[in-house]
């Protein structure tokens, strides 16, 4: 078998930890697999860039940050080959211009367009572990791209998908995949299976484990993902493509409190020319996520939308400079809000499932700002206080822990 | 004009020296140049990585050590870039890959063997500041070499070369190269110019100021070299062609104390079979500075020669190894020596130079263990303690403080 693993950068902070990843690593390469290892950079050591980085410009160009960045993965492949090398066995440290891994143009946010296989099969072929480095690539200029939070899940599946790779491990802090967030939903169960849709979902939903874009390359390319803890031997979380997944109503409870909400108030006649606005943002690259419109006071329209928070003050910006050509009274806006979703592929089929989980909020006493629902998922808007209880109580309606609404 | 620029490690150790360095380039683009600049990692950046790797295995490949240690000079340029952007000019940060520098294969000390044009040149056209990483290349199988100590210089002066710079400028944190080490000899004088002969011997024979390799490229490809300070404003040493400096009897005084003897005592008839070991310690990459072939006791030969000390324990493993094939009768060594040195290019025509050292020597007191000389230098082996004593009374006998002896 051909496993590409996928290692965080806690899983390789220091020296002891280095060796005890160097260990599964080894025993996967003794099973007779051919093994190629994604990590990211140590511990704090692009916190630590970062902080060195905004001694000197904290608005530096994304262009030399991704080079100064990119030089912490390629720290920790470098040490991870020694620790093999230290074990007895063969092994090579390979970065993004080495491997031949080639983004769009982009910097601090680059996408993957292509990756080669050349230089990686032929180290595997000479029975070397390739050890690769995750989160950066090269652009159509040579220079180094690194691709955003959470980008080494990605560059880990795209080299499983390049390699056409039999599995792709991600090993994280975490045993799994958890209904909820097991830190705030005590009762949160492991999930040990699930399709490739929901996880994207659960993913874009905030729930950290995996990043969205690496579901959706895993689903596109349909690799077996895994994903397990470094620390223990338990069996992780597979997600694979949506036949293969038994159906359950609802799989899991995400919540994410990097959300704003903005509205845009007493638009009178030409609501069409508010949508102006977003065309606006998608050049700024200010990512939208619910828009509702809805009729306002006096037949006028008010359009409401939510947004990352860091966009905010850009977004707020933008739109008092429009005000006037949109028509628009008053722009208001939020920031003391969470949004919190249930996902399940089940969903579609059973429209008892939204009004049981309004049903939750309302037993709770959580008010409900804004809603959003698609095939597999329904998000609320509520108040950022609410967030704890809000969880809480729809995992317990749904008795997520219990597995007691499981389809047959 | 275009100029390079090399400044080290301790000249960018931390923000507020990178924005001084900053203002330097800053202030050399605005005279209207194109400006090259070539930087080694920030301070301690480099021995911190040694530490880090030395934690998983003190002999790691030095593959894999270039790849970790490759990082440093990463990220001082992407440093730098940011300064200067912040400052308000265009400046970009390319690395050994990005650039195009070619090595041999040997890693932690390979060779600079061609450097591509076209990445820098196109950066300059569009009139920005480069700065590019010293201190690597990268190899025939497209992995990242090291060019071993001081090998930031040889970047600079290799660079200087292929886009045939009207000047290489190695900034550092003394003001120019000394006639002897000012820490040590009190009345030690700058010099204002030298030759790239007497630099190169100079440099080789432990004056640290700028890397031997360095100078015979400047010297091959005629790039005028300047070494001076990045914290003061004084003129420094210029270091060109041999015919437009003035010629000065001695224009230095260098001692080296990473220098160790050995001695295979008694060997009887074939004293060319001893000489078939330095073509192994060639192949083992051992190098070997001094030899002297003496005639011992009973018509049996000694041969004698130095080496740097961190080879010391292979060379006499090897010869124990080799003793009875060479017909050698003992192998014995002498690790607490120090090799001091004169050098200038006026010597070879005056024969009175070496007693005058050799009298200087024996006022202080000072015992001569062994000589050796070439066309422009003669060196001596003493006891490591009489180091400080010898320099000072050679440089006092040569009045090299009062440039007495130069020649009219």
């Amino acid at each position: 078998m051909l496993v590409v693993q996928k290692y965080g950068g806690s899983s390789v902070a220091d020296a002891e930890r280095i060796f005890n990843v160097a260990g599964r690593i080894a025993e996967c390469y003794d099973q007779g697999n051919d093994v190629v290892v994604v990590l990211s950079a140590q511990g704090d050591t692009t916190d630590d860039l970062i902080a060195k980085a905004a001694e000197i410009d904290p608005n530096a160009s994304k262009r030399e940050m991704d080079m100064l960045l990119s030089t912490g993965e390629q720290q920790s492949v470098a040490l991870m080959a020694m620790a093999l090398n230290k074990m007895g066995y063969a092994a090579v440290s390979l970065n993004a211009m080495q491997v031949g891994i080639s983004t769009t143009s982009e910097y601090s946010n680059a996408k993957i367009k292509l990756i080669s296989r050349g230089r990686i099969e032929q180290e595997l072929e000479r029975k070397n572990i390739v050890i690769v480095t995750g989160f950066q690539g090269i652009n159509k200029y040579e220079d180094i791209t690194t691709l955003g939070r959470g980008g080494s899940d990605t560059s880990a599946v795209a080299i499983a998908a390049a390699l056409r790779a039999d599995k792709c491990e991600i090993y994280t802090d975490v045993n799994g995949v958890y209904t909820a967030d097991p830190r705030v939903v005590k009762d949160a169960r492991k999930i040990d299976e699930i399709s490739y849709s929901e996880m994207a979902e659960l993913a874009s939903l905030g729930a950290k484990v995996l990043h969205t874009r690496s579901v959706e390359i895993a689903q596109k390319y349909n690799v077996e993902l895994v994903v397990r803890s470094s620390l223990t031997r338990e069996e992780g979380t597979v997600i694979k493509g949506e036949n293969s997944v038994e159906k359950i109503l609802v799989s899991g409870v995400a919540s994410d409190k990097d959300v704003a909400r903005v509205t845009i108030e007493g638009i009178d006649d030409k609501p069409g020319k508010a949508f102006e606005v977003f065309a606006l943002f998608d050049k700024k690259k200010i990512s939208v996520d619910i828009i509702i419109q809805s009729i306002g006071r006096g037949g006028t329209n008010d359009i409401s939308f939510t947004i990352e928070k860091s966009s905010l003050k850009n977004v707020i910006q933008l739109l008092e400079e429009y005000k006037e050509k949109l028509g628009a009274k008053k722009i208001t806006f939020d920031d003391k809000i969470a949004k919190v979703s249930i996902v399940g592929a089940g969903m579609a089929t059973h429209s008892g499932v939204a009004s049981l989980m309004f049903e939750a909020l309302y037993d709770a006493g959580v008010n409900i700002k804004m809603i959003s629902t698609s095939e597999i998922k329904i998000s609320v808007l509520i108040d950022e206080k609410d967030e704890e209880s809000a969880l809480i109580a729809i995992h317990d309606k749904f008795q997520l822990a219990m597995q007691s609404l499981r389809q047959n």
